[in-house]
């Protein structure tokens, strides 16, 4: 064979094993996939373009396209593909590939390498791409060089299809595929091939099907007649994303008369289904001691990821005797208080629903639920009256006034550090109802606008995104997706100019050069963001000003950026007064703590 | 012992030992660390901001500050630390890491983590930080948890030294040390410790020091004799950073009347040693191909990593016959083309010097080097005249002139992909001392301008950053330390908004959704990045303008951006037109290829 014909036979092998590859992934359900330019990439990001059923978002950045991806894949519930080229490139996927590991998030990240022969010989951008993401990703597989028999076709389609399974399968996760390519890199179609042997009726290869974890009736009954018969019994939930998870656990509570303490990441705040029993004030109650005592239940059901309060964590673990039961619907262990005496491996909505059938109606409330609601009006009252008696708009104001702002379904993508804290502390349950998205597997502060602009590209309703400074900083190439790909979204960037959350640590009270290794100021000009990247801009001033720029912003296409002037020490200071001001309240509450 | 007395003394273990370490690190010479904000890395980044020897640079984007202290360690040659708190925020960290191990320089990388109890709990940030950087680090360790007993002090003694040593051994590259803190996470100082034995004369608790390789005299002698019998010999040099091997290179050019082919980053060009021998136009001459049959070798001595020209390195592939020897000075195997037939490991200088004390004085250039030196001067002139005729600054005219313009002893920071390749191409040697530097380990378009802005901190004199508009896209995150570290330089930003390099490639003719996935327009004004970061800012339209602005900025404080607007297309058009130029002018040559 001559050169020539050679290299025709290699670009259509070429063509015939990545759009197997491809067409696969299609069948079994992929529908999006960031891509970010290079040469080595080029059959992956030409195919994937070409597919019908994809849709391809190009990123200029890998680490924004990487945590882009994460956001969509969050909404979807299915995995999205992230596309590199060779070399540091494809390294700049590693936080989105960390963060996918610990939130439960499927992700196939497929990375182009050079061939065998061209690897740790000084060819260009070629550095060793095996098992690149390490123990992180669920499975890492080295990809044959591209060939077009039978053998390697039906090899490839098998890929795809197990990639997509091994992303979904719990716990979820980033699935990393190598792709070594040689030149040439553009593929040509030869049309269909006789060596190919795709699933005439459009079906994916391999299908594949999982079966939820359920208790036997007979372990259901057994815990149904224990929690019937606890008189201090309390549901605590952390962040968890299956939307039938709040109705569901609600009606248990209802049924037992159990408290929920419900982070806002699992939903129940803002399910839809008002319950009184549903506790949003525990990282303040908890604060006081007194109350803490007093509300102490000889028995916890734990659901989801673990939450975001400190507070509530801590005593959690200062419980002396009550017993700690933790379901674990596949996303693995989650007790760092380390006071869990039974994980239950199942399913949670389905627990959920068994145990409901078998205790049918609902209870009232007895003493105990009485109390925590009793006690949860009095903190929410009094928070809520110091918010309010501020003038200026401030970071707990924003986060208590903000979800109660938007429209039924609207999506709230929550910044990490003070943001989603203040959200936990001041956000209380709305009859609404509203989608709360974070980056709590990690809960790094890198990678944050790109993971809300993906779930905005994903979602059909408004998104608003609130975000501190340094984590705003941090993803502001992520902004550039805002104009590529058309997107609607709202910034809420709360702008204390640092790290504002340092300022509630030891170290603010004890370190030299607070401000220089904690602090941190940026000293930014935020406009000048707006600016490069096209954002309607406001800064108000007032919250009347703060609740009609946000009212603007919903109605508005584009991307706009609400920025809200904060200071740390007068942060630390209004935190302090609010938490005064809740103790206060609870001081004068004479709770009779021998009642069941 | 009371809870009190025993966070304490858990408090002063955590002074000693980490005081302990950071104060070997300072006897070892380490002496800049760049820090990123957290709360678990507290002890390190107190520790080391205390240290009267140590400089830390305080980023908040750990990307940023992992290239920010790659570009200094390339300038100082020395180990910098890079620290980061837990989480995905040391993940960010992996490119410079694998920049750092493919461009051999050495860096320590210190992530703070929870403690072995914290781990896979569902605690907060964080995530398994073992082994986090795979292959691409030399060493990864698991530092113990802090102790002050008289082992513990020694054992971490022992540690700084090590991983000092590690890293600048070769190939020298990365060291990871995680570092598990439990809380309280401030350290307090109780003096001086009657455990601790650090030397008392200040050296390091161990001291290393490496024996360069070096060929025995017969094998010197050997290799001088086949050498002084080749008539058709060339010199090949790609990157390196020895200050002292271009004149050792160009003597033994001269010793023997070889040709040297050096790359822009083996220094050879701007060396402050003029040497006609010294040949830069290749990647024009090797592109005709009777010009580059008539000037084939028959031996290749190459030092140094790949080079950049494409086509030098498909030429030396193309090579029959020739006898191809590499020097390996611990930098590693480097010969993608696979055409090398002797790997010399030695001290390459030590090499060159021996080689010359044996062959002794200048040989007069037989024809074989003649004529290459006068197919240069041909190219040269073609490509000088063509470019002196376009109007308008370009692509191509900016990589010739910028460099003639810098005053002696200024530093080139070159971007990867088109502007050191256009170096490579139209940069011809100077008389003058200029030192090159580029990110080529990977040759990654990321973390270039923070790797420019690190190598201005370490430097003495000006230092000039070229990069194109994608890749300074890429880390425009890295200009706050512009004003935060009050730094000095000039970023020439040449916009040709997009992906130039590409309508170089076949894609560019082949592809469909060409300027989708690959030519990626940008669309931003940089103008506004300038006022974000304070940075005085031109847009020169002039050949004129931007000389002028060239030398203001050289003498401006701060941070300067020149941005030079190009246009994909018209850049394609030039560089064909050049070498059209070029290769006019050398069909008009007749050489006589009996001519030994």
């Amino acid at each position: 064979m001559g050169a020539e014909r050679q290299e025709l036979a290699a670009q259509r092998a070429l063509h015939a094993f990545v759009s197997a590859f491809v067409d696969e992934l299609a069948r079994s359900g992929v529908r999006n996939a960031c891509l970010c330019p290079g040469s080595r990439s080029t059959p992956l990001a030409l195919l994937l373009r070409k597919h019908p059923d994809i849709k391809v978002w190009v990123h200029i950045d890998e680490r924004s396209a990487g945590f882009f991806g994460l956001g969509m894949a969050k909404v979807l519930r299915e995995p999205v593909a992230i596309v590199s080229t060779s070399g540091t490139a494809a390294l700049n996927f590693a936080p989105a590939v960390v963060e996918a590991r610990y939130a439960r998030v499927p992700l196939l990240v497929f990375t182009a390498d050079r061939p065998p022969e061209l690897r740790d010989v000084g060819a260009n951008q070629t550095i060793d791409q095996t098992r690149l993401f390490g123990v992180h990703v669920k499975a890492s597989i080295e990809v044959p060089l591209p060939e077009a028999s039978k053998e390697a076709l039906r090899y490839v389609r098998m890929l795809a299809c197990r990639a997509v399974a091994e992303a979904r399968s719990k716990p979820l996760g980033a699935v990393h595929l190598n792709f070594p390519f040689r030149e040439p890199l553009v593929p040509i179609d030869s049309g269909s091939s006789t060596q190919d042997s795709p699933r005439e009726d459009y079906r994916p290869y391999v299908t594949t099907s999982q079966a939820p974890g359920q208790l036997t009736q007979d372990a259901l009954k057994g815990l149904a007649a224990e929690l019937g018969e606890t008189q201090r019994g309390l549901i605590v939930c952390g962040p968890q994303d299956d939307p039938g998870f709040p109705s569901a656990v609600i009606d248990l509570a209802e049924a037992l008369g159990f408290p929920i303490l419900c982070d806002p990441l699992s939903q129940v705040r803002s399910s839809g289904h008002a319950c009184p029993l549903a506790i949003d004030t525990y990282d303040t109650l908890l604060g006081h001691e007194r109350t803490a005592l007093s509300l102490a239940p000889s028995f916890v059901l734990r659901f989801g990821a673990t939450p975001t309060s400190k507070t509530l964590l801590s005593y959690l673990q200062s419980l002396q005797g009550a017993r700690q039961t933790f379901v674990d619907g596949g996303e693995g262990w989650s007790d760092p208080g380390l006071r869990t005496s039974s994980v239950l491996q199942a399913h949670p909505r389905l627990l959920l629903e068994g145990l409901c059938r078998i205790l049918g109606q609902k209870a009232e409330p007895g003493g105990f639920a009485t109390r925590w609601i009793q006690a949860s009006l009095v903190a929410r009252g009094a928070l809520v009256a110091a918010l309010e008696a501020e003038p200026a708009p401030s970071e707990p104001w924003v986060l208590n006034t903000l979800p109660q702002a938007l429209p039924e379904g609207a999506t709230l993508f929550i910044g990490n550090s003070m943001p989603v804290r203040d959200l936990d502390a001041f956000f209380f349950s709305t009859p609404f109802r509203l989608r709360f998205l974070a980056n709590r597997g990690a809960s790094g502060i890198d990678g944050v606008v790109s993971s809300a602009l993906g779930a905005a590209a994903a979602l059909p309703g408004p998104l608003v995104l609130v975000v501190g400074d340094l984590s705003f900083y941090h993803d502001m190439n992520g902004l550039l997706a805002a104009k590529r790909h058309g997107l609607r979204a709202t910034v809420v960037l709360l702008n204390n100019d640092g790290g504002g959350i340092f300022s509630f640590l030891p170290q603010a009270k004890k370190a030299e050069h607070f401000e220089e290794l904690f602090g941190t100021p940026l000293g930014l000009d935020f406009c000048h963001v707006a600016s490069l990247y096209g954002l309607a801009y406001q800064k108000p001033a007032t919250k009347r000003a703060f609740m009609e720029g946000l009212k603007e912003s919903l109605l508005a296409p584009g991307v706009s950026l609400l920025e809200v002037s904060s200071n740390r020490d007068t942060n630390l200071r209004l935190h302090q007064k609010l938490s005064l001001a809740a103790i206060m309240a609870l001081e004068s509450c004479r709770w009779d703590t021998n009642l069941p």
